[in-house]
C-alpha cells in the first residue's frame, strides 16, 4: 500500500477567508444525511441576510484502477436513487465526520474501496496517486470525493460487496473506449466524469 | 435561440426494466429538497427488503458557453455549502418536477442562465449542442444535470444575477489555460469537470 508519497490537500467546511456560519437550524437528521437550514456571512453577504439549505454528507473517495496493460476498470452498480445500473469507476464514503478526515484515512478508504468493489489491489510498486477533489452539487451539499489513480492494479480475487451494494459485472476498457463510453452518454457519474476530466487534463490517457 | 436541431435524453427516474418502487416515507420535505425512505425492486434484489434514503432534487442544466475566438467563459460564484468562491461554467435549477421537464424547458433555462450568469447570447447561426447529462451523486440524490456547448456565444450585457445569487468576476479562458486550471485543482465543481471531461470525449477542445 503505497500513496506514491504524494499529498493532497483535505477538504475542510469551516469559518475564514470572509466566510462565517452565523447561525444554522437542523431541519432533519439521520446517519445518512442532514438537512440544515443556515445564515452565512460571504466576502460579498457581510449581513448574513440570505438563509440557504444545506444537506450534509459523508466525504467519499473515487478511484480510476488501471491495470498492467493500462486498460482501466469500471464496475456496473445498481443505484437505486436514480432507478439505473451504471457503469462507474470503484468509489464508497469515508466513514468519519467530513471535516475529521485525515490522509491516512482517506488513502486506507481508497485502498479498501478498491479491494471491496473489484477485489484489486496494487501491484508491489504500485501508486495510489491523488488527482485532487471534487464538489458533486456545491449549491446544495457540502459533499466532496478525492480522486485517485490506482495503477498498476492486478485482480487477483473476485468483488466482495459490502450487504448493501450489488455488483454485477466488471468490464476492463482501454483509453479509447473509455472515451467512446463518454462520447455516447454511456458513463453518466460525475465521479466517473470528474476523473477521466483529471486524467485528460494531467495527460494520463494513452490513446 | 437555437438548440443545433439535435436532441438529447430526457431523464425520467420511473419503474421499468427491472425497477419497481415498492413503497416510501417522506422523511422531510421542502420547497428545495425532500428526504424519503424507499423499497425498492432492482434488477439483483427482486425481494425489495432494502430500504434506502433519497434527497430529491430539481434537474438543473450547466452550460460551457465558447466565445467567436475559442476561449470559454468561467464565472466565479459562491458557494455556500462549501464556504468557497469557486470558478465554474454557467448552471441553473429547472424550475419544474424533474420528471415533468420538456426539451423546450431545458433549452429555454439553459437559454436563461446563459444571459443571467454572464450577460451572453448566442450569436446568430450559433449553437446549443447537447452534450448528454450527468448525475451528480448517484447513491444519495435522483439529481441530474444536463449539459450544452453554446457556441459562438457574445458578451453584449453585464450578468443580471437573480436576488439570491452573487457573481464576482467572469474569467476568459483557452482550452489549454482550461486544462491547466482543471491539471492545478483549481476547478472542484463536478458540473465543469463533466462538461470538460464531454468536451474532451468528443474532441471538441482544440488546444
Amino acid at each position: 500500500m503505497s500513496s506514491g508519497g504524494e499529498q493532497f490537500e483535505l477538504v475542510r467546511v469551516e469559518d475564514g477567508q470572509g466566510w462565517k456560519k452565523a447561525g444554522g437550524t437542523m431541519l432533519y437528521e439521520s446517519d445518512h444525511v442532514q438537512v440544515e437550514d443556515v445564515q452565512c456571512i460571504t466576502p460579498t453577504r457581510p449581513d448574513a441576510s440570505t438563509s440557504w439549505t444545506i444537506v450534509h454528507r459523508k466525504a467519499a473517495v473515487a478511484i480510476a484502477p488501471m491495470l498492467e496493460d493500462g486498460r482501466f476498470v469500471l464496475i456496473h452498480q445498481e443505484r437505486i436513487p436514480v432507478h439505473r445500473t451504471l457503469w462507474e469507476f470503484p468509489a464508497g464514503q469515508i466513514d468519519v465526520p467530513a471535516n475529521e478526515v485525515t490522509h491516512d484515512i482517506v488513502i486506507r478508504t481508497a485502498i479498501t474501496e478498491l479491494r471491496e468493489e473489484t477485489g484489486g489491489e496494487l501491484l508491489p510498486g504500485g501508486k495510489l496517486r491523488p488527482l485532487g477533489h471534487f464538489f458533486p452539487s456545491q449549491g446544495f451539499t457540502q459533499e466532496h470525493v478525492y480522486l485517485f489513480l490506482a495503477r498498476p492494479v492486478h485482480l487477483p480475487g473476485a468483488a466482495s460487496p459490502q450487504h448493501d451494494e450489488r455488483f454485477g459485472e466488471m468490464k476492463f476498457v482501454t483509453a479509447a473506449e473509455l472515451r467512446l463510453m463518454i462520447a455516447r452518454n454511456e458513463i453518466t457519474t460525475a465521479l466517473t466524469l470528474a476523473l477521466y476530466a483529471k486524467l485528460a487534463a494531467l495527460g494520463l490517457l494513452a490513446d
